[in-house]
This record gives C-alpha cells, sequence and structure tokens, in this order.
C-alpha cells in the first residue's frame, strides 16, 4: 500500500537531514555560511522528487537521504555562485540577503565550493564497502549533471547570451542544462535507487526532461506576474537584466500553454508508471498550480 | 628492480594524460579557461608523488593516473578561486595573467567549479562496477582533504588571519589544512592504489605531513629571497599583505633549519619503508633544494 505522505512531513524530515549531515560533515570555519544559505531554502523541489518516486518505486525513501542532501547541497551552492556581483549579482534570494551580501564575496565563493564538495563526501560515504551498484550510479547521475556538460554548461550558457536575443533552440538548451540535467539527476537517483528498471529509468529521463523544461517556463511567467512577497524576490528581473525568457520569446499565452503541455506530458509519464496514487503524482500535480 | 624514471618524462606523461581526461569530460563552454589554468601548471608536484608512490609500493603507476589526474585538477580549481579580487586578489601566477584577468571573474569561478567537479567524475568513473575497495578509499582520501575540513578550511583560515598577527600554532593549523591535506590524499592514494597495508600508510601519513610542512616553509623562504623569474611572481607578496609566514614568526634563519628538519624526517621516512633506492626518494630528496 502506498504511504501517503503530508507535504510539510516530508520536508521537515529533508530539512532536519541536511543540517544534521551538515554539522558531521562541514568544518567548523565554513559551517555558519553554509547553514544559513541552506535554511534560506525553499521548496526543496530536488529532494522531494528524489525521496517521493523512490517511495513510488520502493514504498521506501530512506536509503535516497544521503543523495538527497547532496542534490540540495549542490543546488544551494550553485544559487550563492550565481548570485555572485560577477554573476548574477543578487542581493536578495528568497526574501533574504545573498551570501556574499550577508557574509562577504570570499566567504561567499568558499561556502559554495565547501557544498559541493561535501555533497560528494555525503554520497561516497554512502557506497558501502559490499558495494552495491546503485549507489555508485546514483553519484554518477548526479556528478554528471552538476558539472561542465550539465549545470555549469546552463550557467555558462546563461551569463553568454545575457543581452543578446536568443532563439529557441538556445533557449532550451540553458533550461536543460541549468536546471534541468540536475532534476534529472534527482529522479534518475530516486529511481535506481528504488529499484527501477532500465526501461522504467527511460521513462523516468522523459518524465525528468518535461518537468525541468516546465519548471523553467513557470519561473518565466512568475517572474511575469508572481507575487513579489510569494517568490522572495523582485519580478520582472529577466526584463531588467535583458534575459531572452520562454516568455519574451513567445509571448504569456503561449508559455503558459506549453507550460501545461508540458507538465501535463510528465504526469502521464508518471501513469504510465503505474504512478497515478502515488504521492509523487500528486506532489508534481500540485506543483503545477504553484505560485512561488 | 625499480625502473628509474626521468622527472620530465613523467611530467610529459601527467601533462598528456591531463589534457586528456580534460578534452573528455569538459563541456566545450568552459574547456578554454580550464585548459589554460591547468596548462599554466607549474611542477606537476602532487600527480608527482602519488604516481611515484605508487610506483615504489608496486613498480606500476598505471592505475594512480585518474587519481594523479584529479587531484592536480582540484589543485588548479582551488588556485583560480584563491586568486579571485575578493580573495588573495592576483593577477599573476606562474609568469601568467591568473583565470579572471585573462577571461572574466565569472569565467574563473565557473572554471574552478567545473575543474572540481571533473575530478570526482573520474574518479567515480575508476571505481569499477565490480569494485575494487582501494579506489573508493582513494577517492575518500581526495575528497574529505578538498572540503571543508580541508582544503577549503585552510582557505578561510587565511583569509580570516590576513593582516593579523598569528602565533606557531595558527600557522601550522592553515599549513596543515591549505597545502597538507592535499600532498597527504596525494600519498595516501598512491599507497594505497601500490597496495600499501595499514601499517605502512601510517608511515607514509607521518612523511606526507612533513613534506607538506616543508613544502608550505619552503614558499615562505622563496618569497623572501626566490628569484621572481623562477618562481613566476613578484617575491615579497607576503610582506605586502601583511601575512603571517614562517619566516616572519622565527626568521629566515631558523626557518631554514626547520625547512631542513621536516625535509629530512621525511625522507627518513622514506627510508624505513625501503624506499631509498626508488625515484620518490630522489625526486623529494630534489625538490629540498628546488628554487622555484
Amino acid at each position: 500500500m502506498n504511504t501517503l505522505y503530508k507535504e510539510t512531513d516530508i520536508i521537515n524530515i529533508i530539512n532536519n537531514e541536511i543540517l544534521s549531515y551538515l554539522k558531521k560533515y562541514a568544518g567548523k570555519e565554513m559551517y555558519e555560511p553554509m547553514e544559513y544559505s541552506i535554511k534560506a531554502g525553499g521548496k526543496r523541489f530536488r529532494p522531494m522528487i528524489m525521496l517521493l518516486l523512490c517511495e513510488a518505486f520502493s514504498n521506501n525513501y530512506e536509503d535516497c537521504i544521503p543523495f538527497a542532501v547532496a542534490i540540495e547541497c549542490i543546488h544551494t551552492y550553485s544559487l550563492i555562485h550565481d548570485d555572485l556581483p560577477s554573476m548574477d549579482n543578487d542581493e536578495l534570494r528568497r526574501g533574504l540577503p545573498t551570501c556574499h551580501i550577508k557574509f562577504d564575496e570570499a566567504t561567499a565563493i568558499l561556502a559554495g565550493d565547501g557544498l559541493l564538495n561535501i555533497a560528494f563526501e555525503i554520497m561516497l560515504d554512502k557506497i558501502p564497502n559490499d558495494f552495491n551498484k546503485k549507489y555508485l550510479l546514483a553519484t554518477k547521475y548526479i556528478s554528471d549533471a552538476s558539472g561542465t556538460k550539465g549545470m555549469i554548461k546552463g550557467q555558462a550558457l546563461d551569463i553568454k547570451y545575457e543581452n543578446t536575443s536568443i532563439n529557441k533552440e538556445m533557449l532550451l538548451d540553458i533550461y536543460e542544462n541549468k536546471t534541468g540535467k540536475l532534476i534529472l539527476a534527482s529522479m534518475l537517483a530516486g529511481a535506481i535507487i528504488g529499484g527501477a528498471n532500465d526501461e522504467q529509468l527511460k521513462l523516468v529521463k522523459n518524465i525528468a526532461y518535461n518537468i525541468g523544461i516546465a519548471f523553467q517556463i513557470k519561473d518565466d511567467i512568475l517572474d511575469i506576474e508572481g507575487d513579489e512577497k510569494k517568490i522572495g524576490k523582485p519580478i520582472k528581473s529577466d526584463i531588467k537584466n535583458h534575459k531572452s525568457t520562454y516568455v519574451s520569446i513567445y509571448g504569456l499565452e503561449k508559455a503558459k500553454d506549453d507550460y501545461l503541455l508540458f507538465s501535463s506530458t510528465a504526469l502521464k509519464g508518471l501513469e504510465d508508471l503505474g504512478f497515478k496514487e502515488k504521492s509523487i503524482y500528486k506532489y508534481i500535480k500540485k506543483l503545477i498550480y504553484r505560485d512561488n
């Protein structure tokens, strides 16, 4: 039987686990800025989809926890570095001063470096001595996604194309890498630890692709018509920064239509996996109507 | 029989391997700044001691190569980030413009991030599916050393204590972490892949500690009386930056005496391992008299 979750319960579990791993793994010099940035965190979207997908496959998510913590550390590190003055130069994130504003630039760079390193330390410790291939594979999914053929590539393209008018292919290339690859890795890690077979992993890949693009289009829509208080940062920043977005290329109406198309394709994929009654389905469905 | 090496041959092998791994693992957007910083590299000290120590134990260093490449990627990433304006603000490294001068700050941050990530990608790919514990252990040695209880801690302390007068314990704490831990990891990885047992690993730890401190004292001495052309950066930068060093705390003469003491303790350790006729011994001995 499926154990239906309360979203806030799972978020609490994730938050507690992240802090307890951080206490164990972080050197004391860097603890405070790393904890600050982790605590400022939002929806815990990546750990959520990893845990819930693992649970959908195996009725259990415990084995996923180190990888869920690791992916949130990597996500947080990427935000800290992206916010730096030489990158996106953002002073506010989720309603709070960004790491380099709260502390200083050097500290923010090291806190980001530290979180990436800790993510690997945590995952490596889960690859047990009597070796279970699925943990190594999960670690590889995540390390491939966070590197220069994944998230870092996305950020490099994003900076390269700032103030440039780009076409649809270039935009999707940024989206797929900057946020899509880490979402893909979250779902693949959850699935493989949950025991998914190769056929199921293929379906998961397709679902993750659609969720990743949908997620990014939603961000573009919220940047136009979101509530500043709810999203925790000024809206219309993309226009201010002359950034091409799905909305600037296609207009708001088509962006909304396509958002629903990508989202419903993802839901259909979860249905094909037999997960319509599972928490992951309900969570993704709820996310579609998020306003932050 | 020991295969005596030519130092330049091994450096060429290391350089070729690093570039060939980089070509395979780097996304094209970040390839150029990462290659630039890698090519600007110097003595390849960390890969050298790893390969030579592995060879001393096993008459073979081939299995070490991915880890030697990884450690040089991590070392290079740390230099790129340390050179940034908000950190040490260095414009010249080994006689060439630093990464953020040659490119820009955002690119330098991402190139550093990318090299750290690639290091893990390379090591994870060497942990084979049929699992050999020694590769996982080597990966863990390195990830522990590069994190917030190792190299990042050292850099955090270094920045924290800049413009402060510090005592001997604080200085050794910086040295042990900022450079010592990565040197330790290089030697432990080489030793474990070479088949060292627990008793031998203990000796290696002690040797690495002494080499690490000696290495750092030598840098402090060269900053006072080195040849700018040979070391590739302005001398007396520590004085300019009001940085406490072994020389500023103890004076030049005692620094030189202690340098020889740490160095000879390391050599004695290698002798105790039975490596007096091995390349690693000759390499370390030669390094003691380095002038760059």
